[in-house]
């Protein structure tokens, strides 16, 4: 059924901005991924057409009841001009997932990735040079009927929209101070934490501007229920050395199940790194850290790749960590991701998915 | 800066639907009311133009990160030919809680009640006969700057809408069969679930159709700490009849103050009944059942204003309440509050708000 892409291609390119000014999400290329679905007949009108707004009825439902969920992952041009995603199949099963949770209509993944790669192809000269650019994909489903009433809607968009981008911390691999929430709530099991839907995010958003106010860089979600077990950090998973061991927070159902995590995990073993994943207090670590052995703490996620913890406050205690410079362990795993992400190592694990 | 309402009235007015086919949110009148805003220029260009579907950049945050709050509320054509709606001063400082909570930009709740009340007005031939049918008025606010990247959003767009609607549920006051759900959260304290924004109900929707297909008419939530207390129904809140005295659970942070549930308190008081608000845990109502003495139950909302509830299920257990009939409290408060909506009954409490 789905087996038809069409493609309108634009004649009006845009003009691409310059490499070392990117940011992070703030342009756009040429064209964008659409395709329709209702009830009485799926997924139906696979597009590639130029860029530009889409048009809503104002009680299109994501508008009011927040039906969505989305992806986020990036493509790389490679030293011998290949183009490259880093399991994306893992990005599409967990899109699935999350439709599954939000009880929006799942979508056949092979097909996807294949109208993926060809947008991707197609605004190829967008992905843009430097060491820390890419071009970021951002797929994501929204539901579209036009109707007011709190259940599942009958019709859905789904779209993928690219973006080049920078480093997501202009800083580069830097380490940032992270402040211990202990007010706000990310998300709690039974909620939808450990899928990719809007609403975790909006709801986050007060707490992080907390904590810029306060001269932090983001926010250690703790869990929402006893608020003493550490989830996440900011939107990324969260990983700590203590004493020779790696430990991340257990995927106990609030937490989302990340692509660079699950990698990270994978090569640690490789590395032959005890790798252990369970519930972690944040009074744990703080105890760790006072008798020294809290080597390095470090975030991962598609944006920034690895994100090296500095410093964490928890009220008025502060921490240090690493003497506040990037870890070992976080700048090997940072290089060893980004460049087998650019192709530049061996692909011993078949991560990388070639466009062309 | 907000003194100047632009009108630009539609020459193209559609047919209208029977009064009594309308449903819920099916069906929208002529026009709309808009306003933008931005970080610079503050709430601007404040319009009343022809209903119809609006032009977002795919990038427009709220379709990613979820930043939104809306509101419900009622205009009611009263035997006078008044028009009234019913505490829309409630509403609109909720609406500003809501925006608090998200970091949107809150509204001038005056200007805006007035933009409303012309666009009631304008409409007003859209407020249908009968009953139980009134003009459902859906204010709501979405993030619109076209960027990725989790943050608050530097522009918005405020919008109303109004849709004829019938009763809620369309078997009328009518007590339904609830099922406490025990494995799905709707909010935890430190969430957002004191405010009304989108992601509260969309990480609802898998509940609700798992209760349906369980040939329930909706779910009771407890608290998402301890899956023990209480919190509300469906979108509802909830009030209980035990032993002559009325219960209500108690403001904790993640309930949602009701319009309805505040008028309920006031006119139960009134009316010489003790109301307690306070925690109340699912044990102890079943207890109360066992006992013979939990007399009523009920949900207060905006939408079906009481909505009785015949029989609750949690797992296997099955009790039934007021014998499966409309309560007798249920059904005086019902008359009550829908009399004085249509300004049937003396405003004792100033709640009535004339629109012309
Ligand atoms: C809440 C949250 N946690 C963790 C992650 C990291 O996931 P991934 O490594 O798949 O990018 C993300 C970002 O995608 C996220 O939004
Ligand atoms: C989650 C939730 N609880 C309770 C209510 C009842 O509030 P009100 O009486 O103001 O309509 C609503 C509906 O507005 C709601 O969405």
């Amino acid at each position: 059924m789905m087996s038809e892409l069409k493609i309108n291609l634009s004649d009006n390119r845009k003009d691409k901005p310059a490499s070392d000014k990117l940011g992070f999400g703030k342009y756009f290329t040429d064209h964008m991924f659409i395709m329709d679905y209702t009830d009485e007949n799926g997924w139906h009108d696979a597009r590639i057409v130029p860029y530009g707004p889409i048009a809503l009825d104002p009680s299109a439902m994501v508008l009011h009841y927040g039906q969505e969920v989305f992806e986020g992952m990036k493509a790389y041009r490679t030293p011998q001009e290949e183009i490259v995603m880093f399991r994306p199949d893992m990005n599409l099963q967990r899109l699935n997932n999350s439709c599954e949770r939000m009880s929006m209509p799942q979508v056949d993944t092979q097909f996807v990735l294949e109208a993926i790669a060809k947008l991707v192809e197609i605004d190829q000269e967008w992905i843009p040079d430097g060491e820390e650019n890419a071009l970021y994909i951002r797929p994501f489903m929204i539901a579209t009927e036009p109707a007011l009433g709190v259940r599942a809607s009958k019709e859905y968009k789904f779209m993928v929209i690219l973006s080049p981008v920078g480093a997501y911390y202009p800083e580069g691999i830097h380490p940032v101070s992270i402040y211990v929430e202990q007010q706000f709530v990310r998300a709690v099991r039974g909620g939808t934490g450990e899928v990719k839907t809007s609403g975790n995010y909006a709801s986050g958003i007060k707490a992080q501007e907390v904590a810029k106010t306060k001269g932090f860089s983001q926010v250690l979600w703790l869990d929402g229920k006893e608020h003493k077990y550490i989830e996440e950090v900011g939107s990324m998973n969260v990983f700590f050395k203590v004493n020779g061991e790696i430990i991340t927070p257990a995927l106990t159902g609030s937490i989302l199940p990340g692509v660079t995590r699950d990698s990270v995990i994978t090569l640690l073993q490789d590395w032959g790194y005890p790798v252990i994943e369970r519930v972690i207090s944040v009074e744990e670590l703080f105890e760790a850290s006072a008798q020294g052995l809290l080597e390095e703490a470090f975030g991962t996620g598609t944006a920034a790749v690895i994100s090296p913890i500095g410093s964490l406050s928890l009220g008025d205690l502060n921490i240090e960590i690493s003497g506040g410079k990037t870890g070992e362990l976080s700048q090997r795993l940072y290089d060893t991701i980004t460049a087998l992400q650019r192709g530049q190592l061996e692909d011993s694990h078949n991560w990388a998915f070639k466009v062309k």
